[in-house]
């Protein structure tokens, strides 16, 4: 399970000529779904082969290509003589392990930032790699088999929000990245939630499973880390000066996705504090337990040993003929006496252990947790 | 209670029109207090309604709205039409989960902070959004429910301190900055007082509470340092050249609370070292503990497994008839002598326990605090 | 093993002149190979001597002269006089222990790169440099004697691939620059596998064995970060605008050698952290097995000491004349009344220890691995 | 007493109008202390009030004024009139809690840095805040109420050195920045002995008070480099081109005061990377004890549960009328063969010990010393 | 021993005035010893007093002049005067805990760096400063006491190379720093020998010696680090472009110094991770030896507690008169028996120790060397 993203990475064989598109062998045939609006009008289409899409150029004042998988090399190779997107960018949207970036072209803008959601098992995260192309007059984007967290920007085109209807394809692109950024929002939540849920564990029963679920949590984390660190910097890049076809009124809500991109950063930057201390919890919960387990060793062997030892001292054959030896044996009240003495050693080495506070320290977690409760 | 910040961070679905104030649905009603202020004269108002703030634009010289709560949308839009606030400066402060930063825009200044307060229950630390908007003539403050650190200035203003109530609205808004800065100063202060309380606990008796009490120590501290941080930023870029409506003579006060920000950062700094420490604290104070337990299970069993051997050895049931066999047995001072070698034994091992420290290493907390006076 | 790599590193004495080329003791003669091509033509050549060299100069549009081992100083001096290579850089080329760089001379640009493969026993990382130098229309490829991952480049240049053959020596080198860049995609894999089977073993059954494994595991990381770091530099520079003999053209396509590089590091900083982790994972391990053998005498330790104890006390030797004194043995049914005392104390103890989660601590690692199964 | 130094810290209620000067409240009045000499002439006086002060301006090429004690607001309130001190230095000046740092103003420089030394406990570090003002002919100083590092520059003074008799307020306000740079050089080392003997208590016989004194010094080590970080910094600005009063000639004094600076710093980091050793020290030092005490419970375990099982064998009760019984007790040297076996078994189980090392693992520490001497 | 170092950093009394020559107290009479050469000649003499060296300046193109000890303050005094040295770089000669730096000067530049030799225990590191100051047509160096690794230089220059002879003062300089930089790398070879020793036996047997040893490579690396990063920075600004004095075609050999430089950094660097892992080593190992030592007595515990138990149980003394009590005691064969099952009961608890994997945790290190090597 942990293996595939990494095992995913090494699509390109190392020296292959820089023109050749190897697509995903497995990459599902590509959906295409194209929005064409203006202020008055906004229409959408179904192209089923690329020949179309050379055709819809310049017909509305935005024009939004969405491809949904990555199948279809032919397709994509279109894009070329179509919009003239560089060649490197096509191989990059075939090669889907790009870290996110912005990459300033002549005639176009390419951005690659990267979607992740729960798989189905709820544990894992999956991933995949969107492409954004925009130039003047258009917006592409191409997607890897997941859904895409694009819905409502879609309803806003058809709702005709005057906002997005009346604005370029810069802002188009804008929302769109917002939307991608602010996907993680909820997806840090959850990990944050399992994090808070694994830190009692740690505290109530530490097992080799709960440090297996750290471990996990970490390796999911540092996929988070990878994707959000340079989406940071992308979006950066975005928000400055000198990127062409963005227009000077969609610059402040750049500026926005940047500060919202920098609260994911923060957020997981406070996980991983978090998941650092868990491996420390689960080391301090482990020694903490291993006292309990000698404590309970050394409670009974500290109180039977020196009773057991009398025990010994009265079974010994010494020759009681000579009054000297054990002469306690012919008591008419030894045993009782031994007795007592057993009980009131016994009882003062409990008493010792309770006022050393043996008791508190092996306290069980149940004690713990209300205690805690007072305490905070 | 630690999930909440957490949890309310996501107050925005992703994918939402960047045209929509989305206010937190439990936020009350805001109450809206106004000063308007000039070296002669100085008048408070409480408007109850958003018609009113239009009419007093341009009245004094200085114009101080403060807005407590979040509840009507309506209030926060119409200052998009009376001041020209940008409408993501609104959503901003809508959604009250923003990082401390500086805004320039040309028609005024936003500035974001962040309040910190202790809860009623004295541990957890509250925090709410400080929205600060300055431009020619006013300064415009929103703040979530709680309390605010503003009445020594609301005191300054009423007693016609001169240097306030002859400067303009860039000093009024250096003096409200100048108080949220120092607000941090008690806080932290307290903070430091419980991280002391806390190092004493660890070292006289460590149990799971304590450990629990560090972790929350650490996860309030993250909340402090995710504030104070970018609040030093925030400042810095204020105290720079070029910020508009900062008169010449306001800036030498500006660097001085960037002075403060970084002397607040400091000693975060130096208690995240301590909460470090406390860590460490505990780990080694249990370790010292189970040294302590150890030792005694060592000490009971070094002593007693040899006596009772020696028991065992009297309890053999050998004919006696041959006197190669257990002719101490027989012997009329076989008992006594045996006594005093085992005496002998234990008195043996334990000046040998006490010649290697081994009593000093088990010595009480009691002890401890005493020895470590001296030594200081 | 582990020191070869460091004892190598000192091949000049200090204070030697910088005019002399002293060349490793054990290089092995190297084996010349010659591409010269064009739009229109590719020749082969396997120069044996030197003389053969010079006259190659200015034939065919782009001259590729590839050594193959670096036994020969004549050979490499003759480089000096034909290409007019700085000395210096002979030097770095005869002392193969530099780090990557680019360093730019008036008539060529110098980058040196390392290869790493796994060697024969598939555990160590054996490296070597690649020298690179380029020039107007001429790349001279040096390398020490192992295998270079150039051959797909051959066969495209000898397959004549358009986009290779037309474009110029810096297309070229761009192309030997991405192999090398490339060539760790596969390597890391390599590592990264062996990883996750480490950190099954440690979790498994950590031995001395293991934590020996590991150290391996992190030097050759080390050894692996020392490559790539500075190579991400090296390849910044050559993205850079002021690199001579390089065609805006090829820039994009260094640029995405460059995004390959930060690629390849970001692996190499998850590798690192993983390797961290498993320091962590072996200690907490051990520590969790020190809980299980404590666990395991302390369950035989508190079940069988009191259980002693009572078969000692009715060991004893008191006068059983006095009815005072141990009446319990003169019971007819003594013994089995104290055998079902001890089944009861001994069952109870058992279920005592049930109920605290005893047994769950000291599962087994195949327990383990089950519960894992259903955790994930 | 660790905590005053952070209590003092707050002693500026948040929100006050900066134009309040609030004295500490238990400041001494201050003595003040007049030095005013050119090439030819050096003058003292005591000035008693503060009408004097301003008289004194341009009467000599240099003025040197030493203010030693905080406790008159007039006096200081008198330097705003005479030598147009701005208001916020002179809050600062109150306010001794500052950062080291410098200022420009149009008419002086204001430096301030912090002086520590050994309270007269010995362990603790007392601070203290150096105020230093210098102009055109002008440097004020003004100190809290310890002593100051000043006394050999006063000496030169009135020694009449022509190095500094001839050179300007620059040259003076470097030679007391000299001095107080340089006052740490002693304190460190004094600091790095006590980690030198701490580093020895910790490796022979760890205590909880050794682990006190450990986070002592940490605390104490905090002090000083939140004293030398920022020290540094305003050394490389005093030193920078743009700083105004000082004269070509001087600047390279200044560089060597920055020299010293950097060379202050590295020794602290140098403790710091010790300190944070002493701990790991602690910890091993711990562990170490651990397995010598573990050791000597499994050695007598070891050793005397397998006796004791046999001295029980032989104290069974079984019928030795059947042959089959216990054979063993009717011979005549039964006994005396059960003791040859006994010693025989102990004397294996302790060669077997010495083979794997036992004893080494458990050398008392004056061997180990002793060993470390041969060691090293 | 650790001690002097550190101690002998003071030599400075803070506040003397800058003009006073300190002179380290126990330091030798220089020897001075002058090379002058040009391309057609090169004398050597030995300068016994300071009246020669003022003759000798512009006699040769180059003068090399070199003091061997710090004893003569006259001597260095001359050097103002004959070259126009600044005085303080004469002071920071004179003190000789400067940290590696350069300083230009308008007449010459200042080098300051650090060699260090293996003592004469072959185990400390001990350090001295090299001074260098080049100006148009003369190089002077200044050592302390030790020896140099300057004679392969002396040996260039007597061997009449022409590279060094025709050069002018710019590139002995160079030679000269290149030699000084080249000798750390025997010097950190040593020294990761040391480290991969010290591994070693960490991992077979860890004690307290071993963790001294540990202790003192740290700081051995700590000294070395605090020489070779300054030094990496002062051949970067030799290296830069605004140094006077340093003619282009020497340029890039400086900057192949500054490789050079960089290298030793890597290594140092690299080493600093092994000392990390060392500390990590040591207690992975002595937690591993703990396991052992508690797995021998839980195993020895295990086995004899239950054996104990039953012999104790048949040397009970209940009245056998009772069918019901002990009737096993009477039985012909009840001996044997016992024997049998008392053996089955070992046999059976040390097969399962053995299925789970108990011997192999505490395999011997013998065993595990073996194991080891199989694995690599």
């Amino acid at each position: 399970m942990s293996k595939h993203p990494r095992k995913r990475r090494q699509a390109k064989t190392p020296g292959l000529p820089p023109g050749t598109l190897l697509l995903p062998p497995d990459a599902p045939a590509p959906e295409v779904h194209v929005f064409g609006y203006g202020p008055t009008e906004c229409v959408e289409l179904d192209a089923a082969d690329d020949s179309a899409l050379g055709d819809l150029v310049g017909r509305w004042p935005v024009l939004w290509i969405n491809f949904n998988g990555l199948g279809s090399g032919e397709l994509l190779s279109s894009l070329e003589q179509d919009f003239g997107i560089h060649h490197l960018v096509l191989e990059d949207m075939a090669n889907p392990h790009q870290r996110p970036k912005v990459e300033i072209y002549s005639d176009h803008v390419y951005v690659v930032l990267r979607l992740q959601h729960w798989g189905e098992d709820g544990h894992t995260l999956e991933e995949e790699q969107l492409n954004l192309v925009f130039g003047k007059g258009f917006v592409i984007t191409v997607q890897e088999v997941l859904g895409d967290p694009f819905d409502p920007i879609r309803h806003r085109l058809r709702a005709s929000r005057p906002l997005i209807r009346e604005a370029g394809a810069d802002f188009l692109a804008y929302a769109l990245i917002d939307a991608v950024v602010d996907h993680y929002f909820p997806l840090l939540q959850v990990f944050g939630d399992d994090l808070d849920d694994l830190e009692e564990r740690i505290l109530e029963r530490p097992t080799q499973a709960t440090l297996l679920a750290v471990k996990r949590a970490r390796r999911r984390l540092l996929g988070l880390r990878r994707a959000i660190w340079p989406m940071r910097d992308a979006v950066a890049t975005l928000q400055g000066d000198h990127v062409p076809f963005i227009q000077p009124g969609t610059r402040p809500y750049l500026r926005d996705v940047f500060d919202h991109s920098l609260r994911i950063l923060d957020l997981t930057e406070s996980y991983r504090d978090q998941v650092g201390g868990l491996m420390d919890g689960y080391m301090s919960s482990v020694s903490f337990r291993m006292n309990e387990i000698m404590g309970t060793l050394t409670l009974v062997g500290t109180i039977f040993l020196p009773l057991s030892f009398l025990t010994g001292l009265y079974g010994m054959n010494f020759d009681t003929a000579s009054p000297w030896n054990l002469p306690e044996l012919g008591q008419p009240y030894g045993y009782p006496v031994l007795m007592a003495v057993m009980a009131l050693t016994t009882i003062g080495l409990l008493y010792g252990f309770y006022r050393s506070g043996w008791f508190e320290l092996s306290a069980s977690s149940a004690k713990l947790a209300a205690r805690d409760d007072e305490d905070a």
